[in-house]
């Protein structure tokens, strides 16, 4: 009786297989650090005020040793903690896909597969960094994490994780993502947070941001300067980041050691492409450092495509250069490429991809020619959003349809060209809070930003 | 190697195994019709206006054949089709988990299992009848499918799997959840549908009804009437429902077979309880049948128990008798529990538990004893959804959170007893777009109806 439950087996046996969901007993038991195995080693992060590389000591106002120890460690594999793991278990592995209806919808020669982060409790990837960035502050005895949140993924994911772990969590989300997807922030709030919008008049930083700049619809920049403080001045809170550092790359390396494991079972020896969307860089880290472990070693050659949106191109069109992480010069000092912690993107739909700068790791990556990358405007992006709903049955989130528009492309590319390439898709989360953005899409009044 | 990916073995051996989702090849191949296995058969549909029992042709101006004869048989297993098979690989087998750090928040003695249906693309259990509902109207040449809606989760399912058979959708939804759930509209429009709210100035019955309601917030029975008028004027159409019928209920027993399945993967012989909301009855009977045919095989005794909302109390409240599906009594006559078809429930969140009936089966079911009700205020049934969100961190739907009060209910009063009997709940989907009701729970304002 066993056997027929085993993926493995039925992956090649069951010619219409759609999908491959590991066993809990097959989660990766360790995080993977690409530090160890990256061909130079990435800059590392400044003290804004000596210019020196940062210090742990200099961290331990913000962070919790646990992630100060993780953001320099040069480790391969980080243990991932019992009671973490215990927590992944409710929506880990997350389900791999062959999308066939795709492929048919498309009528391409190529073989298209995706991973699939939105059935995590806020439909996301954001849990998987948000549940050990609450377990270290929980055991460094802190008891309030303060943070800033975009188109509302990171600041539920954080809202569920601080619940877990019984810490109170005070959000700063943008205020354009507040007032054009209300119900993210119920959900923050269902999960027991307090949302604010951004800039506040609960903080400096933010009171000076509404007088200088009075009609600001807000930034994740403008945001993070206001959670920063709000961290700064108490003793038992710490600031917490969904993305762009060194230890939220490390935590979403759970997404591409499953995905690596899960095309292998379909039968695949590789991908020939991977798409992942990117912000501020952690999911397109999460999903694509396992598979530049493979290239490194020489086991693949999968070309690896960063999809960001036209309106926060900071790959395809910033600098390469030491910067600050938010508007009001509280963070260190990121080697990263950006756009300046001033630039204020057009308010594109994908929220989570509006940032001003790109993690130093993807940053190193993309400057070592380790990674490629692609800039997208919203309305190709939605166009592939819907089309990979209707064939598909998930509707992505906005930041995800970048990802998708970046495959599709390629996916036409392939059949023009007769190849059959294996094209991997990040689909970072659901679109199902993101439905105002598709109703003007449909209505055919969406910016082309 | 294969060994370590069986959930049959891992289930038994990881004392930590949160949930067991099956391969697809462990999908239900057939549905299990009741029908079969009842001590006593239930009573046939009338014809309206003869008050005889319908014959097939009776029912061939609104339905297609296959569904005809779904309606009225009484094989046990029908055999699920190649092609709507494929289509359910897009998201079953749906996980089932042990509800453990729910159980933890409860400090309770009882065992506390969840089948989830929230995963599926219009995040409800209704894709598992619309797939097949629309497959067997393409077969049958039809080229159109008019249906209603409350909260939407039936309309969003029909709309996928009419675009799945390249049919055209017209929906008709419930004039206060289309205003108050607007998330839910643009989902239907996303997956291709065309959507009204109702009691809409396209049918004859939906002006009527706004000359004789002006004020109405609409009601299922209502946009029943509409759509049924309009599949009756259109020959290429099909009319389509939700819940209620024989089919549908037939339809959904795959939620109950994997769930039977899973328990016995988590190395239990058998439920003690089973808790599932009912509305229509689609999802109860769903769940449930399948349990009850082990009672009715004398192989357990699992209680079942219909999770009603006060505000719609068919079962508790209703009095069993042949009456109309709908208010303009189109439709044929169906002896089920009732609060007579111009009963329009307050304002309810739970928009899918809104109906003035209960599904002939289930309603036969009940009247036999072979299965219990109990009907919950709102206020009562959020507070339960909003600390199985917390602790599982999955946000259910209005309509699950129900289910989740019954068993919170039953698992406090098992920990009094110093008892420890196994609680399956049936979580019928996700509450996403249900974040304004919580929103509403949580500032305190929720009506307790």
């Amino acid at each position: 009786m066993g056997a027929r439950f085993c993926p493995r087996v039925l992956a090649v046996s069951d010619p219409k297989q759609t999908k491959v969901v590991l066993d809990e007993a097959e989660m990766p038991t360790h995080w993977y650090n690409i530090v160890a195995d990256l061909p130079t080693p990435p800059p590392p992060h400044l003290h804004p005020g000596t210019q020196q590389p940062l210090v742990p000591s200099d961290l331990a106002g913000l962070f919790p040793p646990g992630l100060i120890e993780q953001e320099a460690s040069t480790e391969r594999w980080i243990e991932i903690p019992a009671e973490v793991h215990d927590i992944y278990r409710l929506w880990r592995p997350s389900p791999f896909y062959r999308a066939r209806r795709l492929e048919q919808a498309l009528g391409t020669t190529a073989r298209i597969y995706y991973k699939y982060e939105g059935a995590s409790p806020v439909g996301s990837h954001k849990t998987n960094s948000a549940v050990p960035q609450a377990y270290f502050n929980k055991i460094a005895g802190r008891t309030r994490l303060t943070t800033e949140t975009g188109a509302g993924q990171w600041g539920s994911a954080l809202a569920f994780a601080s619940q877990v772990f019984g810490l109170s969590c005070d959000i700063w989300q943008v205020r354009s993502s507040y007032e054009g997807k209300p119900y993210r922030h119920v959900l923050m709030e269902t999960f027991g947070a307090s949302v604010v919008a951004s800039p506040s008049e609960l903080t400096e930083a933010g009171r000076a941001l509404r007088v200088q700049f009075p009609d600001t619809t807000g930034s994740l920049g403008m945001a993070i300067s206001e959670a920063v403080e709000a961290a700064a001045k108490d003793p038992s809170a710490s600031y917490s980041l969904g993305s762009v550092l060194n230890h939220v790359a490390l935590h979403q390396t759970v997404i591409g050691q499953e995905a690596l494991k899960q095309l292998e079972l379909f039968g695949e020896t590789s991908a020939d492409y991977l798409f992942a969307c990117a912000g501020g860089g952690s999911n397109l880290a999460g999903i694509s450092f396992p598979f530049l472990r493979e290239n490194l070693a020489g086991r693949a050659a999968t070309k690896i495509v960063a999809c960001e949106p036209k309106a926060a191109p900071s790959l395809t069109e910033g600098e390469y250069r030491y910067d600050f992480g938010d508007t009001a010069h509280l963070t260190p000092l990121l080697k990263m490429y950006t756009l300046g912690p001033d630039f204020v993107p057009d308010p594109v739909h994908a929220g989570g991809l509006r940032y001003h700068g790109m993690a130093p790791l993807v940053s190193h990556c993309y400057h070592e020619g380790l990674i490629d990358a692609i800039a997208l405007r919203q309305r190709e992006a939605f166009e592939a959003g819907v089309l990979f709903s209707r064939a598909e049955g998930i509707v992505p989130a906005s930041e995800s349809n970048h990802a998708i528009a970046g495959a599709v492309r390629q996916a036409r590319r392939a059949t023009e060209e007769g190849e059959s390439p294996v094209i991997v898709i990040g689909v970072s989360g659901s679109g199902q809070l993101d439905l105002p953005a598709y109703a003007e899409y449909l209505a055919g009044t969406m910016a082309d930003s």
